[in-house]
């Protein structure tokens, strides 16, 4: 191997001392999901092409898998086209439409893995990266409670991480249709559009694009009110009153929604806040959305986003309704590794190296190494028995914080203040905080 | 979603209960690596075509990549044509290259990942499976004690799973090589690939096709007399020389091998035994090979291999011999899967179930579960608040040993035993083999 070796773009690799941090974020978000009893879940890379194209938006990012040396008529006669999953979503619809005479409903599962979108690649956008989900789908009905637990979850599994806060802002489908509807107006979907841009284009262009597709003047000015109103706390509802318009499905959508804010105020006050103009674009939700922002990186968006859904799985008569939120992990690390926001207090697993007198005697720093490995201590023995200097470099330049040397009595050094004392190997233990790396955030 | 969803063949997924087991297995695979100090990696699951088709031997198995929408021209300016990684040594070997300058040598890392290989599916071979990679690669010379301290990473990392035990078979290509020379013959690949099928076809038809190779009868005797030696310990450096077949190279091999199983026998007495019949195909192994059985189930092949190479990174003047080997999780799971020889004590994480009195009274339940898991015990609300004993069913059916119940006084149920005690919710904890599912072997 030694043609062209350049980073391919799109395709974030991290360096160990990065991927260790990764793994320490990916654990913890695992460790908060289990906390809440979601279950794991993982799915296979490729789904038939034919599943992925059902969502029409993503189609054109869709990698699609052929066999180099494929015979003829191979593939054809064996299975379908396969393409890299875009999401978890829609593999883990699929598979719980494949499996649901195994599965106990209302599930609860989470699932982490790495998806594919051929997107031209920036900064914040890849074509390969990591997603955290979780969703909890029930048959026929799933009660509107499970959309005020979501924010908890995403709120302990961020909260427990070294990131800034984040405030997670929420909205509901209905509330914006039932308004729509309430004000006379038919293409809701049409206004929704327009409504998501509003950050982007600003209130002017989004009223000017409203009457351009035939909204009065009057109608405008309502949409954009609606989508001006914020509040922590359940005080939106009656702002919305104050708009004078009533449906139906406006009410229902402003009861799930007080409830969901409601119960974040309750257990994580300053969390959520009711943000009217959230519309998460022509995606396939029908109650609460979620979006997340972080705190001092708001202009990178959301890096947490969901919503209730009714009708992603159906197979017959089944219907599987769910509310879930993705993760956005590899956009969330790399804005912050850009930053250096995040550190490792080393690169290595390694707490201890155990020195090596000469190569005759290397058995005996290898029985030491094993002895501190019985106790859970991750350690090394080193490459050559070089002169001692040499050996305490080699733990130097990778932070690895002690030297172990075996002699008639054993001694541990710890190279960050230079003192050492005599220890048996079967019995020391290092200082609790020296055993793992830790990772900390710049904040 | 509604048309056909059927299993992929070669795509296996699990059921939760049986993901849990996987992840149970993974995680004590990771820190064992990471007990030996090896760093964490992980590389993109695409390189670019022609680093993947190096190896010849696997080219017809790559998985090719086309973005379905791609403009004209568009791939071939901004990258070459991408497939799926088939193994993880290739990946390692370009990364190392690409980033040597960042990497500090003697460099150890793991990489657990999924790979891809378009192969007909069968039992124990599949088209998506995960490999639990360990490798140390150095500059210019790699120091043979590193071919020693694979096997105890190995039996460390396997003996501590419910897994019957293994056998780690070992041999080195330099033993071969070196014998087949001091034999007089030339085309030593040839032989070797002859020698790789003697489980097959056994030892007639072997040395069939090596006098049909051009070997005379002697020189045929010898190779198979060679392949027979088998010991426990490093007696078979003894039995080779027996043999009367001197060589540098072969002398060289054998001090390579006499320590490898030298220091296993003296950390890890029954796990090496020296097999001189293992040849690894045609692959790049320049010393010590790699092969694992699994007590038990030898039928189904190596569950771990790999070795010694010299030549897989090179660029210019640099070079970076390695050694390493890889645990095919999946093809292990699989077969211990089919055998129910893996079980978990329940499905899901939760080990707690907060019981809901009313849906007005739900915030309290809520906040019950909020506070055990603050403790750090998997806890989920009931979904509705239907009569307790249809509440307690849906714990049953998940295997939650616990169910909670918010009152005038908290109280908390063994659902196994029928105990039922009064709990404060900011104290209780559960029997500590309760936190968590506990995954057990059927050995």
């Amino acid at each position: 191997m030694s043609s062209r070796i350049t980073p391919l773009s799109g395709f974030p690799e991290w360096l160990p001392s990065q991927r260790l941090i990764e793994q320490e974020i990916l654990g913890r978000v695992q460790r908060t999901f289990e906390l809440y009893g979601f279950a794991p879940l993982e799915t296979r890379a490729v789904e038939p092409l034919d599943q992925l194209l059902r969502k029409g938006e993503t189609s054109k990012e869709v990698y699609v898998l052929r066999r180099l040396q494929a015979g003829e008529g191979d593939d054809a006669a064996t299975n379908d086209e396969l393409g890299l999953h875009f999401d978890l979503t829609v593999p883990f619809a699929r598979f719980v439409l494949e499996n649901a005479g195994k599965l106990q409903f209302p599930f609860r599962r989470y699932q982490i893995q790495k998806v594919w979108r051929g997107e031209r690649p920036q900064e914040g956008r890849y074509r390969e990266f990591y997603q955290a989900d979780i969703d909890i789908v029930d048959r026929d009905t799933l009660p509107a409670h499970y959309e005020a637990e979501i924010p908890l979850v995403i709120g302990d599994a961020l909260g427990g991480l070294p990131i800034p806060p984040v405030r997670i802002q929420v909205n509901n489908r209905k509330v914006l249709e039932g308004f729509y509807r309430g004000l006379g107006i038919e293409s809701t979907e049409d206004v929704l559009r327009q409504v998501d841009k509003l950050d982007k284009i600003g209130p002017a262009k989004v009223a000017e694009a409203l009457t351009g597709q035939g909204l009065s003047a009057a109608q405008a000015e309502k949409v954009l009110a609606l989508a001006e109103i914020q509040a922590p706390d359940s005080g939106f509802a009656d702002r919305i009153k104050q708009l004078g318009i009533t449906d139906p499905l406006l009410d229902e959508g402003i009861e799930e929604l007080v409830r969901v804010v409601d119960t974040a105020v309750a257990e994580k006050p300053g969390l959520v806040v009711a943000d009217l103009r959230i519309a998460r674009g022509l995606d396939y939700y029908t109650g609460t959305v979620y979006e997340t922002l972080l705190e001092g990186y708001e202009r990178f968006g959301s890096i947490s986003s969901g919503g209730r859904y009714d009708n992603l799985a159906t197979s017959g008569r089944d219907v599987f309704p769910g509310v879930g939120i993705s993760i956005g992990v590899t956009r969330l690390l790399a804005i912050l590794f850009g930053r250096d926001a995040l550190t490792a207090s080393r690169a290595v697993p390694t707490c201890v190296l155990v020195a090596v007198n000469s190569e005759e005697e290397r058995p005996r720093s290898v029985a030491a190494a094993a002895a501190l490995r019985r106790n859970g201590i991750p350690t090394e023995v080193a490459p050559s028995a070089a002169k001692f200097g040499k050996q305490i470099r080699y733990a130097e330049r990778r932070g690895i914080p002690f030297v172990w040397f075996p002699g008639e009595r054993d001694s541990v050094k710890d190279i960050r203040s230079g003192e050492q004392t005599d220890a048996d190997a079967t019995t020391w233990a290092p200082p609790r905080e020296d055993l793992r790396p830790i990772v900390t955030g710049a904040v």
